[in-house]
C-alpha cells in the first residue's frame, strides 16, 4: 500500500490539527488575507541557567494552564478567537478538551464584539467543524447542572459548519468564517 | 525616608512595565472594558521529563524570538495589538528595542483594520507614552536607509500621548484609545 508523495504530501497523513492550523495561518499571512497566530503555550519558569558565550538555558520550568484560546488574530477589520481540538471519538467530543477558563473567555469575546468559535476534527473520519462558541457555552453550563458531559457529532453537523480541507490552505475555515460571520 | 503602605502602593516603586500593564488589563477584564493579555514567551522546549506522579518537567529549553507583538485582544468590538517597552534613555528609545517581525507584523495589524500602537516608559521621567504604531514604522524603514537609529522623546510628546498613570488602572491606556481611535 504505497503512496506517492505526491499523495502522501496531500493527504499529510500524520499531520495534527495543530500543525495544519499553523500551516494555514503562515497561508492566510503569506496571502495577506488574515492575521492570526496560535499563542506560545504558558510556560512557568523556575531555573535558568545563563552559560557564557552561549544562549540561556531553562532548566527548570512547568506547563501552565492557559487562561485564554489558543488563537487569535485579525480578519477582515474583525477580531477572531478560538480553540482548536482534536477528538478520536466517533460522535462526539468530551467538554472536559476545554476547560472553565477558555468558555469564560470566550464568552468575553463574542459580548465585546469578537467572532469567536471551535474548530474540532473528528479524527476518525477526518472531520474537521466549525462551531460557533455560543454553542460551546450552552453545552459547558448545562453540563455544570446535570447536563450531558459532552457535544454530540449531530449538533456539529446541524448548526456547525464543515470546513473544506485542500493542499492549500489546509484547513480553509476563514472561507467558513467569512460565510458564516460576514 | 520611610513610606507608608500606601504611598508605596500608589507609588508602586520598583513595577516594571510589564508587570503595571498586567494589573491594568487585569483590571480591564474584572471590569469589563476590554479583553487584552500578554500573550507568553514563546520556548523552544527540547526535553520533558515526565515523572510518576508529579507533573511534567521541562529540562532543557530556550527562549525564542516573537514573530508578534506581546499584546493583543479586544475593546468596544476593535482589535487591539501592542508592544510594550521601557528604556532608561532620557530623550530617545533605540529602535534595536524592537524588531523586525514586530514591525512588520503592526503594518499587517493596521492594514487589516485593526489598532495598532506602542507603549514606551521612559523610566528617568516614569512617563509612559501610547505612540501609533505607524511612527514606529515611519521611523523603523527610515533608518534602515541611513537613518536615525531611535525615536526621539519629542515625537512622543508631540506625536504621541501620555498615559494617565493611577492606583488603577495604574496604566490607562484605554482611556488614550478611547480618544484617539474611537
Ligand atoms: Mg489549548
Ligand atoms: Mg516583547
Amino acid at each position: 500500500d504505497e503512496k506517492t508523495d505526491s499523495e502522501v504530501a496531500y493527504g499529510h497523513r500524520g499531520m495534527t490539527l495543530e500543525e495544519d492550523l499553523n500551516v494555514t495561518n503562515r497561508y492566510y499571512i503569506e496571502t495577506d488575507q488574515a492575521v492570526i497566530y496560535k499563542k506560545p503555550t504558558p510556560i512557568q519558569i523556575v531555573h535558568v541557567d545563563y552559560p557564557k558565550r552561549s544562549a540561556a538555558k531553562i532548566t527548570e520550568a512547568y506547563f501552565r494552564r492557559a487562561s485564554t484560546t489558543d488563537y487569535n488574530g485579525i480578519y477582515k477589520g474583525k477580531y477572531i478567537d478560538f480553540e482548536a481540538k482534536e477528538t478520536t471519538h466517533a460522535h462526539y467530543i468530551p467538554l472536559k478538551n476545554f476547560h472553565a477558563h477558555q468558555v469564560e473567555h470566550m464568552k468575553r469575546i463574542k459580548r465585546h464584539g469578537g467572532i469567536g468559535f471551535i474548530i474540532v476534527k473528528f479524527t476518525q473520519s477526518s472531520e474537521t467543524f466549525l462551531l460557533d462558541a455560543d454553542f460551546l457555552a450552552v453545552y459547558w453550563d448545562a453540563s455544570l447542572t446535570g447536563g450531558r458531559k459532552s457535544i454530540p457529532k449531530q449538533l456539529f453537523q446541524e448548526h456547525g459548519h464543515l470546513i473544506p480541507q485542500n493542499y492549500l490552505p489546509r484547513i480553509d475555515y476563514l472561507r467558513v468564517v467569512k460565510e458564516v460571520y460576514f
